[in-house]
């Protein structure tokens, strides 16, 4: 099986996991394997933005693409450094000029105190302003392709569970495939990538193993994404916001079963009919 | 099948689900229940603490939930009013004193804007001052029972999908059985009713649907639950809090098989032993 990942789990060095010793239902001795959280502190230049809980890989992604799908960091914002310090688990970005976003929470700041509601309004009126293109066409056969290369891919998940995972397509290849314990966290880190590298800016497919709730289609869209794929449900105001911008939802993935909620004449029906014995 | 239930999902009333028209992979008409999703504002006297997002039940509870989980309101401060606006979905707790929370936030957002690391740094010294009794014995037979009860329950999960629960049970008993889209608001709103109702003190255990991360774990301790057991598993800074802590954390829970994490002697491994036959 051919293999195009530019980023992919490696749940073989073991810097996210730790083996532990348990025991079972009839207090006989386990062992098991257990993912890592530590804080990772977010700095945008000289103001604190956040700490969110992470297995601890690709931190300057993760902080890059933290700030990108709050819509903290725009295209034309340029950086200007990034650091991470391993000891006390920050990331410091840098811009050139100070950004936009930071003269706007501190003006929320004098008046009323955390920042969440501006940076929301924010979000929702980038979105307004978003209409994905129609033109890319998704085959319902992709998706058995797409979902043996992601499992056949080893992944801290298989290792030790309890992880959500985010897969980057690029039409029917598998190309950045993060992982991490907090929900978003592996989402933001391929927005990370994205934002820092000149990749083509058409025919994404997102494949994860989370719920499709408002945000996640929130940041999908940010992202360019067109298809966003869920082994999972969605709420009803993550309809909402993919109707309305133009992304394909779709819910309940198996190799030759899903369904699509939105959107669907991105979807090519290539699927053979189950016979008509089947169905009578 | 005797029912102890204070409170339990209502998935009959249809006020937190949606029917929605979608298409297979085949391109055919399926119709299915999606669940809501909307934003709950939440206000602490006069200042604006955060937008969570909710399937929109006990908005009330939810919010002083979130406020006590984040530290923000202690037993000691008595609330004056909780007012509900479902037009404009905010949440206003009022109490009689200003809280000391708000004094802590009003000198961080003067220095350095949001107060996340304030919040955390405060849940954090309560955790060090907080040691869990050890005398609850849990019997590992008690987990099937509770088990099937939960199953049992109609619920949002059943009708829709897409949305995790949390239980909590008094010895065998489950008791609050909340559902939401949030990782953490179901937990909010069991800990909203626990500060807002004289229930007893003790020998509490808590089901959860979604993994055990370093927040649930803190959250637990502060509602001074016992045992907290997951169908899913835990991630290793869970673990140490909880072990710090005394809470029993069993993840991976079936029927008849678990893993106990730590503290395992408040488990009573009363299940019978496979037979030597199958061991061999």
């Amino acid at each position: 099986m051919s293999d195009d990942y530019i980023i992919k789990p490696q749940p073989e060095t073991g810097t996210s996991t730790s083996p532990m010793k348990a025991v079972d239902a009839h207090g006989n001795p386990v062992e098991l394997d257990i993912v890592h959280e530590r804080p990772l502190t977010v700095f945008l230049n000289n103001r604190e933005i956040v700490t969110l809980m992470s297995i601890g890989d690709h931190p300057k992604l993760l902080g890059v693409g933290y700030l990108v799908n709050q819509n903290m960091l725009s295209p034309q914002d340029q950086i200007e450094s990034i650091d991470y310090d391993d000891v006390i688990d920050t990331v410091v970005i840098r811009t050139k000029v100070v950004t936009d976003f930071e003269e706007k929470l501190k003006r929320k700041i004098l008046t009323s105190g955390c920042g969440q509601g501006t940076i929301f309004a924010d979000i929702m009126d980038k979105l307004e302003d978003t209409t994905l293109a129609q033109t890319f066409q998704f085959k319902a056969s992709w998706l058995e392709l797409l979902l043996n290369k992601i499992k056949a891919t080893p992944s801290l998940y298989r290792k030790a569970g309890s992880i959500h995972g985010c897969v980057l397509c690029h039409k029917d290849k598998p190309l950045i495939y993060m992982e991490d314990v907090g929900r978003h966290n592996a989402l933001d880190k391929i927005a990370g990538y994205l934002y820092l590298n000149d990749l083509p800016k058409e025919d994404y497919i997102l494949y994860t193993t989370g719920r499709m709730t408002s945000e996640m289609v929130m940041k999908a869209v940010i992202m360019g994404i067109e298809i966003l794929i869920s082994r999972s449900g969605a709420t009803q105001w993550a309809v909402e916001l993919a109707e309305k911008t133009g992304l394909t939802l779709i819910s309940r993935a198996r190799p030759k079963r899903f369904i699509a909620l939105c959107h669907q004449g991105r979807i090519m029906f290539d699927l053979e009919k189950p016979s008509s014995k089947a169905a009578e």
